[in-house]
């Protein structure tokens, strides 16, 4: 059962009212008597619910969507989502960077401004399942993204697997034999990186065509610049690779910028594949064929799983997991004009 | 002089102790006696300072960055650096999409949300000098961008006509003859349109280069598909434009893709330049020419002067405006390989 003020009240001997002032911070609690309801807080792990958090000037309306990078267009292009989401349940939302470090994912889901935030969502790079277990705030959280199934929380997510063999799939059915990779990363299984790899090698693996592993190059972020770069690489090696699936848009937007710079035509040499659906590669020369996460709902899922939360429906159940729709959209890097 | 806590209190006949129960929105003030207060508040347009700010539990610790446009990538560049200077400072940042929206941007600056935010950065499109004068909001402010000069609030801006005149200098001095320019709207003098076309202008006009009025094309946002569409009508001119000035580098990477569909080339054909330096421009097909203002001292520029609006050391200067940096970056879509 949940702690209640009242119970905390009990077990610190004062009045409900007093710990109601203590929660809402007023100052004018004798230090002794502060301390002593603290204790009883801490010792009950007691959050304060809904109403008692109206008592303290109410909610504050807040909520912290934390991303790795604000600048990357696929997360830039969900804030905005998010953001048009949250005004629709007159939420206002707090962006957070974390650089994908887990030191700083860490800090995010501790807590450091609950007295800020009502609730949290977070698409993490780096944290594990332990650092999820070891949380104590109570803050609602959801989390975005394919990293730590079946965790304690709330997650939303696309099925990265199978769309990555879908992607795969599209470039094996326009008869393309030697086909690459960009973006493997050494990461624990479940990150995405792991997961797109594996959704690559099965559709490689169900149609027979041959996986050479000297095609599958590495990137250490997901940027523009890794994908340029793993690109070079790959063009080394003979025979050449007639076809890239790259683990996003931007990798994609890197390695067609290297063909360009060698004269290597795409999709005649060589056809690219991107994921992520950025708006950069409706508009890329050639225009970037890709795996198209539905954005809009994925941002609209987040917030109502943190709602019930906020709104205490979620109580009786257990962390949920919903899957998010995707669609392959064919473009010229894939199909030509 | 600036109107203290003091003064407030003799003008509402309380003890100062009183006026500060009031602005720290303690409850345990008469009502009569906080309407007198609340009055000699707004009569004498008091504004708590930083200690009487502490004394409200202290600051939040919170700014809020509003932009037009999370997913535009020169705000989502902006935002970055942003986020990323105000950590240096200790300040966490919530950051607001206003959509250009007059009526959002108003609701920003008239301090919806003064609880919960120490300062306030904004980049409005839409904002009227009007609008500003009319603010009794008091939490701290600067402006971003082009528009409002010399309005009663701190502003970090670049020289835009500038700007514009030596982008188009750049396509003059490639001996291009009929160079236009994508971006222009109707919009009210000092906003970023008007001023780019105002240094496009300049610079035909100082080269003794006939300006065309057809060679100039509206844009309704700045965004690719405007971009793609300018160009398309531009193409219908005869003879060609040997040169286009985009407003935005998004702009210019529409023009890019319209040019691409018809196989005209480029620089050989038809030159193109941008404006803003996104990563997009970076790794297009050609690499794009730009102007590119200097997003990480623009944001640490904003951050210093709300800095000293909130720790007072602003209090006995007028609004400031600062210039950032900018610079000329050629590439490909100009001076080709």
């Amino acid at each position: 059962m949940r702690t209640t003020l009242r119970d905390v009240a009990e077990l610190a001997q004062v009045s409900p009212k007093t710990v109601s002032n203590v929660v809402n911070g007023y100052i004018h609690v004798r230090k002794e008597t502060r301390e002593r309801v603290e204790q009883a807080i801490a010792e009950l792990n007691y959050r304060p619910n809904l109403s008692a958090r109206s008592l303290r000037q109410g909610r504050t309306g807040v909520i912290a969507l934390a991303v790795p990078e604000l600048d990357q267009p696929y997360f830039a292009e969900l804030a905005r989502h998010f953001v048009a989401a949250a005004a629709g349940h007159g939420l206002t939302v707090l962006v957070d960077q974390t650089e994908g470090a887990r030191d700083r994912e860490r800090l995010v889901i501790g807590g450091i401004r609950d007295q800020l935030i009502d609730g949290l969502v977070l698409s993490p790079l780096a944290l594990t399942a332990a650092d999820l277990d070891e949380r104590t705030d109570a803050t609602p959280m959801v989390l975005l993204g394919e990293r730590i199934h079946h965790g304690p929380a709330d997650h939303v997510v696309i099925d990265n697997v199978r769309a990555a063999r879908e992607a795969t799939e599209h470039l094996i059915s326009l008869g393309r034999k030697r086909i690459g990779a960009i973006g493997s990363q050494k990461v624990a299984a479940g990150v995405t990186a792991r997961l797109r790899l594996r959704g690559y090698q099965q559709a490689l693996k169900s149609a027979g065509v041959s996986a050479d592993k000297n095609l599958v190059a590495s990137a250490t972020r997901f940027h523009r610049a890794d994908g340029a770069e793993a690109m070079e690489l790959l063009l080394a090696q003979k025979p050449l690779p007639d076809a890239v699936f790259c683990f996003s848009d931007l990798l994609a937007l890197g390695a067609l910028r290297t063909l360009a710079s060698h004269g290597i035509r795409v999709p005649d040499d060589i056809a690219v594949m991107g994921f992520d659906d950025i708006e950069d590669g409706r508009f890329s020369t050639p225009t970037l064929s890709t795996i198209s996460p539905d954005k809009e709902q994925l941002a609209a899922q987040s917030i109502e799983l943190l709602n019930a939360q906020l709104n205490g429906s979620a109580a009786d159940r257990g962390p949920q997991e919903v899957y998010t729709n995707y669609e392959l959209i064919a473009r010229e890097s894939t199909i030509g004009r």
